[in-house]
C-alpha cells in the first residue's frame, strides 16, 4: 500500500508524541459545505449519495481539500446495517432518520439475520476502497458504524426519540429479547466493520449516540457489553499496522473508567466533560477524542481560538489527543469558522 | 403552625437517621393520575389550572390520597416567572410549552424587569397558602423554581429546543449579554422561592432542566453560578425550622462536587450516575435524591421493586437519601406501578 505522509491521528491514538495535535470534525463532509449540498442536490436523497460509490468518494474528500484536516472519515450512515436488515431507512425532508418496518414484534426480533457485508453492504466497503485509493496516504482513512444499542433504539422506535419509551420497555420488560437484538447486532457490526478495515478503513468509530440515556447499570448491560464484544471481535492489524478502535458514546461522561477496560484506544469525548479530568480518570490507558462544543464555531475567531487553547491546555500535553468537536458540526456553520478552529489546533499545539 | 406528623424528608435533607427512606416523585400530580385528568378537564388549558388557587390545591393533594408519598410539591410550572415578565407563556396541545414574545435583542432582555412575586405572581402564593393549609401537617410542602439557565433557554428559543442554538450562541457571541439576563432571572427567582417560603414551602427545589447541555466551564459559568447565587440569597429558616435547599441539573453527574459547594443541602440525581459512586464523590456534604429511571415505571413488579433494592443497596446507609425518580413520572404510567414504587423504597429501607 501507499505510504502514509500524515501519521499524526495515528500516532496520538497509539498515545505518541506528535509535532501538533491532530484534528477532524464528526460530520466534517456535510451540509455546512456548499460543495457538499451541490453533489448531495446531484445525488438525490441522502442515502442514494451513501449508494453511490463515486458521490460518497467525492464528498468524503471535499472537506479536505478545505481543511488541514488529519483524518478522513467514511461518508456514510450510522443506521446501514437495521437498512440492510430490511428495515427500509429513509429520510423525510427534515426529519430524523425512520424506518418503513419498526421491529413491532418477538417475531420480528427473532427473525432478523445477521449480516453479511459482502454481501448487504458492498456499497460501503466499495466506497471504502475507493476513498483509501484516492486518498493516496495522504491521511487515514476512519470507518465506522453505530453501536448496538444505538442501532436498536432506532429499530424499535422506527426513529429517533425523545425519552425511547419503547425501547426502555423492552429493555426493563422483555431484557433477553433485547439481549437477543444486541447480540445479532454486535456481530452484524463486527462483519462490518472487519469488512470496512479489510476495504481500506485504518481507524475505525462507534458511534454510540444514545448510551447516554441508560442508566449506569443499564449502560453496562446493554451498551457496553456489546461495545466490548465488537472491540474483540475485530481484526487488529491490517497493512501491517494497528487498527485502533474508538467508542464515543454521547453523553457517557460518567462511564469512561469502563470504556476504558473494554480495550478499545480511545475514547470520544462529547462538550459536558472537562477533558483534563478525563485524562485523569483513565491514565495512559486509552487516547482521548475531543472535546468542543460545536455551537461555539457560530462564534467570533478569537472565541473559537480561546476555546482551543483552553482544551489543549487542559489535556495538557502532547500525546494521546485526537482534538475533535463533542459532536458533529452542524449545518449552520461557516466553513471559514470551522478552518478558524482547524487551524487553531495546529497552530497552539505545535511543539516548535 | 401545625405540628409536622412526617418529617422523614426533613430529616433526610439534614442528613439525620429515619426509619423508612423518604419518598416523593417530580410530577406527582399529574397526567398518569385519572383523578388529575379530570381536574384539567375542568379547569381548561394547563395555565389555568396552575392560575386557580383552590384546583390547584386540590391536585397537589391527589397523588397522597393515593400513595405514603413523604412530601407534596406545589402544582405549577417552572415557566411562570418568564410569563410574569410578560413573554406569554403558553401550551400547544401535544406540545411543549412555548412562549409568544421570546427574547429577540438586546432591548428585549434590557427591557426585562426583575419580578416582584406579591405583585406579579400571587397566584402561586396564594396556592402555597392554601396547600400548606391544607396538607395540615402531613408531610412538608416543597415549592420550586426553575433556574436562571434553563428559564433563559427557553425565553431564547421561544420553546424547548433540541441543540439550543439560538441559547447558545448568545452565550458565545454575547455572554455579557446573556449574564445580564441570567442576573435578572437569579434575583427574581430569590424573590420568587422566599415567596413561597413565606407563604408556607418549608423546602425549595430549583430545577436546571437545561444545565446538561453546557460544557463543563459554561455550566460553571453560565448556570452554576446563578444557582449559587439563589442560594445566598434564600430565607434560612421559617417556623424555626431550616428550610433546605435542592438543585437538580439534569446530566449534571459529572458536576456534582461544584454542585455539592453552593451551600445548598441536598442534588437531585438522574439515572444516569450510580448512586452510591455520586454518594461517595460528595460525602457528607449534602444529601442526595434520586434517582430511578422512570421508565422503569413500566416494567413488572418484581423488576420495580429488584431496581428499588438495588438503588437503597448502592446508596448504602438510612440517612440522607430522599428517594425519587430520576426525571418526571410520564403520562403512561399506571398508578399501580407508581404504588409499588412507593411502597418498595419503604419496604425495603425499614429499619425495623
Amino acid at each position: 500500500m501507499t505510504e502514509l505522509k500524515n501519521d499524526r491521528f495515528l500516532r496520538a491514538l497509539a498515545r505518541q508524541p506528535v509535532d501538533k495535535t491532530p484534528v477532524w470534525m464528526m460530520r466534517q463532509a456535510g451540509r455546512y459545505l456548499p460543495e457538499y449540498r451541490q453533489v448531495r442536490g446531484q445525488a438525490g436523497d441522502f442515502m442514494s449519495l451513501c449508494k453511490n460509490t463515486e458521490l460518497a468518494c467525492e464528498v468524503t474528500l471535499q472537506p479536505l481539500e478545505r481543511f488541514e484536516l488529519d483524518a478522513a472519515i467514511l461518508f456514510s450512515d450510522i443506521l446501514t446495517i437495521p437498512d440492510a436488515m430490511g428495515l427500509g431507512l429513509y429520510f423525510a425532508e427534515g426529519e430524523g432518520p425512520k424506518f418503513h418496518k419498526p421491529l413491532r414484534s418477538e417475531a420480528d426480533i427473532e427473525q432478523l439475520e445477521v449480516i453479511n457485508t459482502a454481501i448487504d453492504l458492498t456499497y460501503v466497503t466499495d466506497a471504502v476502497s475507493m476513498i483509501r485509493q484516492e486518498l493516496n496516504g495522504r491521511v487515514p482513512l476512519i470507518g465506522f458504524s453505530g453501536s448496538p444499542w444505538t442501532l436498536a433504539t432506532y429499530m424499535i422506535e422506527g426513529q429517533s426519540s425523545r425519552d425511547f419509551a419503547r425501547a426502555k420497555t423492552m429493555l426493563y420488560t422483555q431484557p433477553e429479547l433485547l439481549h437477543q437484538l444486541l447480540d445479532k447486532l454486535a456481530l452484524s457490526v463486527i462483519d462490518y466493520l472487519n469488512a470496512q478495515i479489510l476495504a481500506g478503513a485504518q481507524v475505525v468509530q462507534i458511534f454510540d449516540t444514545w448510551g447516554g440515556v441508560l442508566s449506569h447499570s443499564a449502560y453496562l448491560e446493554f451498551s457496553l457489553t456489546y461495545m466490548a464484544k465488537i472491540v474483540d471481535g475485530l481484526i487488529k492489524q491490517a497493512d501491517g499496522r494497528d487498527v485502533p478502535v474508538i467508542l464515543f458514546t454521547k453523553g457517557g461522561g460518567l462511564w469512561l473508567e469502563a470504556m476504558a477496560n473494554t480495550g478499545c484506544d480511545c475514547l470520544g469525548l462529547d462538550w459536558t466533560i472537562d477533558i483534563g479530568s478525563a485524562r485523569h480518570r483513565v491514565g495512559d490507558k486509552v487516547a482521548l477524542q475531543g472535546n468542543m462544543d460545536p455551537a461555539i464555531l457560530r462564534a467570533k475567531p478569537e472565541v473559537i481560538q480561546r476555546e482551543v487553547k483552553r482544551i489543549l491546555g487542559s489535556f495538557g500535553k502532547n500525546d494521546g489527543h485526537v482534538f475533535n468537536l463533542g459532536h458533529g458540526i452542524t449545518p449552520d456553520i461557516a466553513p471559514d469558522n470551522a478552518k478558524i478552529f482547524i487551524d487553531a489546533v495546529h497552530e497552539f499545539s505545535s511543539s516548535s
